[in-house]
């Protein structure tokens, strides 16, 4: 039994197939550059990895790649279900959910929220479901797991009506990867997740941390938007409320040139003085004396060093912080500084088990004895067939 | 020796006049209504307090009203000097200064960074080299106590030429009272200032926190601008970056719409559903079972205590956290449930201390053993005053 996980942005495409009984990716690849000129599908299985064209670059022809190569292995009949990813379920959706018209009319009325990805999620989905007809289609959203939440944690102090009106509120994302290494860090620390209370922190290009208690969300750093929160890649995080003004005013700048700027460049990217957002070149860079790469570096740490400790106030008790993504599961420099920082809520590293936790490898970080600290791969994929399977299995009365 | 303390706002000027040697405010009050019709000046001399008429509402004419006041004091002659509340010092000033000609000129080239407050405080020092011709004037900044923070902190992660060419970074505001609690407050536990890292929390109707090491400042919440950082009576302290696109597109509001609904519509009055800023009414309504309420003075604490966290991160080891401003020195509900959220920084609330350090009583409200919290009442005319006098003796080289 097969399931068919697909994440379908604005030019691209990601897909990959679990077998979840034999816990085994079979296929997984990227779909590129689509609808220009020269799209193409990056396909890998096993040690093979290939690039097919995909003629004409659209969702309907990157699925007719995807379906000749899940029939040259042979396994197409055996998927029971696609999963999609899908940013914004607002607060509609708390929980993944079975499509169907009702569904994808409540995944569009979320547009707003999400202007650039959620149209791009509702054409994948549409395309997906014409090239896999027949099968159950599942939506999994960022925003669901964060639902959990209290109003204390997801209300901004603007005016009512801005919420009650136009569902102004902190949805935050990643929900995803914060829910999967919740689960896997209790597993780690081989203790009951509902009696534990955890801070995850998701290092990628976008980063976010996020406040678990008995593996409910109820608190995050990213709110209405991705942008807020900690300094990204090329997101700026935090700022002032009256940056937005102060700009226009003083640099003759228009609303969306300044928010373009915060998305775009803004973050590590603009703190380097311009080396770029890859936190990889950065630490090179700062290593080797770089002023604009320590800035960014260090204000990094420092930014998430305080989101943790926010977040610990929203747990009262915190047994254990997990980093992931790309840095969090990647940089040493990273997480040794940050629990450098976090001395005062009790972490400590241990320098030796913090340098071996590189590419791929979850383990322990922490001084024994300290509060535990722990680095988990995330799996974002492997969630999201999860819990597909988990709905069809509710469906049908089924557990999973 | 006396020194005449001013704040000149849009359409007030608050003043006093004080004798520091005998640690005396012989003088204070407030002409407010400048520029309109009915402007009046309230004056209080111990327990007398007196309504006067400011004839056609200029400073030049509030500062006749309080020349005759301080004639009629017979104290005119013994004022050696006028320290004045300046907003904005930017970059230029970390400390107070003597006015000639080239501070006025640099306080100038801060107008953009205060739009609002810098011109008022620019005419208020005119019109009193004017009424007070002869004596020095020194400009005590609101931002200056901050300007020793490090680049990590006061640094946003925004293009690196909207710092350099336009000022864009934190400044951090109400610097006077967190220096002057500083102080105040390692005097209490009897502890040298240059030795203790204290959050100080102002909590008026603009709030902030502080992290001050040392007797200088590391970090605080608001930045730059005071709209930044906690919940306050009408501002909506942090909300995320996308917001102002978000409701410029999904309602048709201008980006200044934007910004001044979250400057005056917005913090505990939009929370509360329309009850007002007001602490003492929202704990009143709060206690009756006021939904909007209990929201507004919940996620006030809420926020408060999660900036007190971050601000452990800057200092990573807390001596004491110290109360001040209206609701700081007034609220026991607000401080209690601050400390009760803070327990994971080993704060701890002593019930009956707490009870009694309310109208203006000073004094520790933590339970002996863990980390000491206190209240303290703030005094800015003094530390005005204070401030204005060390400038004086470091021109004439004599010590105060
Ligand atoms: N070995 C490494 N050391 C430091 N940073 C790394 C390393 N490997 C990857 N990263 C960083 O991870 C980030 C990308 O994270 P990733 O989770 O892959 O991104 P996304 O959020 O797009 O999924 C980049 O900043 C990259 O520099
Ligand atoms: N007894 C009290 N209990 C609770 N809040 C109080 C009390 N007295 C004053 N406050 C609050 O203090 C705030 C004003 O603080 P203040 O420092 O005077 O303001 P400003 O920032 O304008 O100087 C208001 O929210 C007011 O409700």
């Amino acid at each position: 039994m097969l399931t068919l996980v697909l994440n379908c942005g604005s030019s691209s495409v990601k897909f990959a197939l679990l077998d979840l009984s034999a816990n085994l990716t079979l296929l997984s690849g990227l779909a590129e550059r689509l609808g220009q000129a020269g799209a193409v599908a990056t396909v890998s299985r096993s040690e093979d990895k290939r690039s097919v064209p995909v003629p004409g670059g659209s969702y309907a022809e990157a699925f007719e790649v995807l379906r000749a190569e899940l029939d040259a292995l042979g396994v197409r009949e055996q998927i029971r279900a696609v999963g999609h990813r899908v940013v914004h379920g607002g607060e509609r959706f708390s929980a993944p959910a079975l499509i169907d018209s009702e569904v994808m009319a409540a995944i569009r009325a979320c547009v707003p929220l999400a202007p650039l990805h959620n149209p791009a999620n509702l054409a994948g989905i549409e395309a997906a479901q014409e090239a896999f007809g027949g099968l159950p289609h599942v939506a999994v959203f960022d925003t669901a797991f964060h639902q959990t939440m209290p109003e204390v944690a997801f209300r901004y102090a603007v005016p009512e009506s801005w919420y009650v009106q136009h569902g102004v509120r902190r949805y935050g994302f990643h929900g995803t990867s914060h829910a999967y290494v919740a689960a896997e860090a209790a597993r780690m620390l081989a203790r009951p997740l509902e009696k534990l209370n955890l801070v995850t922190a998701h290092l990628g290009n976008g980063c976010s941390v996020a406040a678990v208690q008995g593996g409910r969300s109820v608190d995050t750093s990213m709110g209405l938007t991705p942008l807020e929160g900690l300094v990204m890649g090329t997101r700026s995080g935090n700022v002032d409320p009256g940056l937005h003004e102060f700009m226009a005013r003083q640099a003759g700048l228009s609303l969306t040139q300044v928010t373009t700027a915060l998305n775009k460049e803004s973050g590590l990217s603009s703190l380097s003085g311009g080396l770029g957002s890859d936190m990889r070149e950065l630490e090179a860079a700062a290593g080797r004396g770089h002023t604009g790469a320590r800035l960014a570096v260090a204000a990094f740490v420092y930014r998430l060093a305080k989101e943790v400790a926010g977040m610990a106030v929203a747990l009262g008790r915190v047994d254990a912080l997990v980093f992931t993504g790309g840095i969090g599961e990647n940089s040493a420099t990273v997480r040794a500084a940050t629990l450098e920082q976090l001395g005062v809520l009790g972490f400590r590293l241990d320098p030796q088990a913090n340098a071996q936790a590189v590419r791929g490898q979850s383990g322990l970080i922490s001084w024994p004895g300290s509060v535990p600290a722990l680095v988990v791969k995330t799996n974002e994929e492997l969630s999201i067939a999860r819990q597909t399977q988990q709905v069809l299995a509710a469906q049908t009365g089924v557990r999973a």
